[in-house]
């Protein structure tokens, strides 16, 4: 399946069984390729990575969150320069997220701008990371601080890579895909909480929707934000955890905070908080460690300026989640 | 006199006396601003660093081109985000081209692109580099490999900063100065030349140059190359000296030999090659100490290609400079 991604630099994302095989003629056009391969995909790939007729380099990035810094960006930077890539040449990250990330990062500022191609291994960069252009590294005051919108020059999906997915990272990224069914609704929304969708399907599924929204607000000052359903609370439990509490859970416990809420207070009805709550506990989300209060003040931690707002996704039904701006101050009000 | 520069994000350059006491009211718009300022700049003026409105953080560079690298990047981003700065603050470069190219990219990327401001001081960075969103840092293995586009919000040229700037700093910048006379022709470029007009004028006539061929080709892809007249041998001095002669000189030594040469073949005419050498005279550039034949390996050696091509700016005349595409292997042929 392809999908348009209509940014203003437009290009596909490719969603099928066997998309990686696509990559060599994508890169027929570049003069040297490199391919950015997470440590972990490397191990278990090494013998069957993409074959190009490009010349081909390889840079291993080491796996983990804690590897998405300016250091490897450095790294990176400087095994290209060594290898005098120039304009003409690009970078393919094989990978998840961090390698995803990172590379886009370096494309988007090698020589103030390279192509890049995604061939993204885990679900969660499979159905969000790996589109819509937002590069980043982080910094150790804070996650994806120092970044760019570039957008890749293809995506390539391979639900194959999933077969040696570990079930947790499996369950990770099903954290951001039950977000996507909240946001989008309709028949397929409710497929996907009813566990009824085969991966590749949800994958496209999730995919379209974040094309259509990227479309509409590449560069995130609007509408954007609404995939941020979840995050709010989602990025406190990662803070207060230290980061333990990967991303996709985090963002599925913070979804669950928020769905319950909605529905206390009346706001969400019985059916659509009960799909919700179906799908979160056929991913087993452990319970959240900490209190809303806590959460709240950790979420309001950036938000010292007297007077700020917040802007939190809410959900009112499947299909329907909007920005509410929320007076810092009343921001546990508005939860409990 | 403010000159509108008319990218894709328009600017305006305000070239005036006393141009920096507009930074104030140009900077009421954001909470937070982060002044990074060069040393040599800062032991100048600490007594008179722009007194702001909003909350402003001073944050000091060490001086020299060997400081604009990912360490000094790295420092900055982690001063604004330890401070909580966020995408509606912003920066302030007020140094020379190393200030500028390092703060408009750490703009460029921290949280995917904040505003920021110039504020050049050198002659350097009045007439070519605080002008037309070129950001950069330099790699051990070569300058500039990493940057953005990246426009700023305005630029503030003072020529009162110019005061306090060392005669070999002055000398470097009028390199770039003299090649712009060449580019622009006519009346005012003749006059550059003859060394007939005030520093102020001068400098709003390379602005307006410069602005005025960015807003045809913001990202380079064409036309801008031509402001690279002098650039490819001036490149190689730079190399082969080890950075030890500045830019504007090697710009201005790559000039006299692409000059010469287009004489000695008759592509030039007689005054206008005399305009360019006296111009060259007065400012007493060193006689260039490597061969032609030197040069040429030199600016090849990235070329390595066979069959590949080297665009080089020629002049023809004054205010007739062209891209001229050289088989690499022949570039010797064409200048001897």
């Amino acid at each position: 399946m392809e999908i348009a991604v209509q940014t203003a630099n437009p290009y596909t994302v490719y969603v099928e069984r066997g998309a990686a095989k696509r990559l060599d003629e994508l890169c027929l056009g570049y003069h040297k390729v490199c391919l950015v391969v997470d440590q972990n995909v490397y191990d278990l790939y090494s013998e069957e990575l993409p074959s190009l007729t490009s010349e081909t380099y390889t840079f291993v990035l080491p796996s983990g969150e804690s590897n998405k810094n300016l250091t490897q960006y450095a790294r990176l930077l400087s095994y290209l320069a060594a290898n005098r890539f120039d304009r003409k040449d690009a970078l393919v990250a094989l990978g998840g997220g961090v390698t995803g990330d990172l590379t886009g990062f370096a494309a988007a500022t090698y020589m103030r701008g390279i192509d890049w191609i995604g061939v993204p291994t885990t679900l969660l960069s499979m159905v969000d990371s790996s589109v819509g252009g937002k590069t980043a590294v982080d910094l150790a005051e804070g996650k994806n601080l120092v970044g760019a919108f570039w957008q890749p020059k293809a995506v390539l999906i391979d639900p194959d890579y999933l077969v040696s997915l570990p079930e947790a990272e499996r369950k990770n990224g099903m954290g951001e895909v039950i977000k996507y069914a909240c946001l989008m609704g309709g028949d397929a929304g409710k497929a996907i909480l009813a566990g009824e969708l085969p991966t590749d399907r949800l994958i496209a599924a999730c995919v379209q929707y974040k094309a259509d929204v990227v479309k509409q607000d590449e560069l995130d000052k609007g509408v954007r934000a609404t995939l941020n359903l979840g995050h709010t609370l989602g990025h406190a439990i990662e803070q207060l955890s230290a980061y333990s509490v990967p991303h996709g859970t985090a963002v599925a416990m913070g979804l669950g905070i928020v769905a319950r809420s909605a529905y206390d207070k009346g706001r969400l009805n019985k059916r659509d908080f009960e799909a919700i709550e179906i799908a979160l506990e056929e991913l087993c989300v452990p319970q959240v460690p900490y209190t809303i209060p806590q959460l709240c003040r950790q979420a309001l931690h950036d938000k010292k300026v007297e007077g700020s707002t917040l802007h939190l996704i809410d959900i009112f039904g499947l299909g329907d989640c909007r920005i509410v701006d929320i007076p810092a101050d009343r921001l546990e009000d508005y939860l409990c």
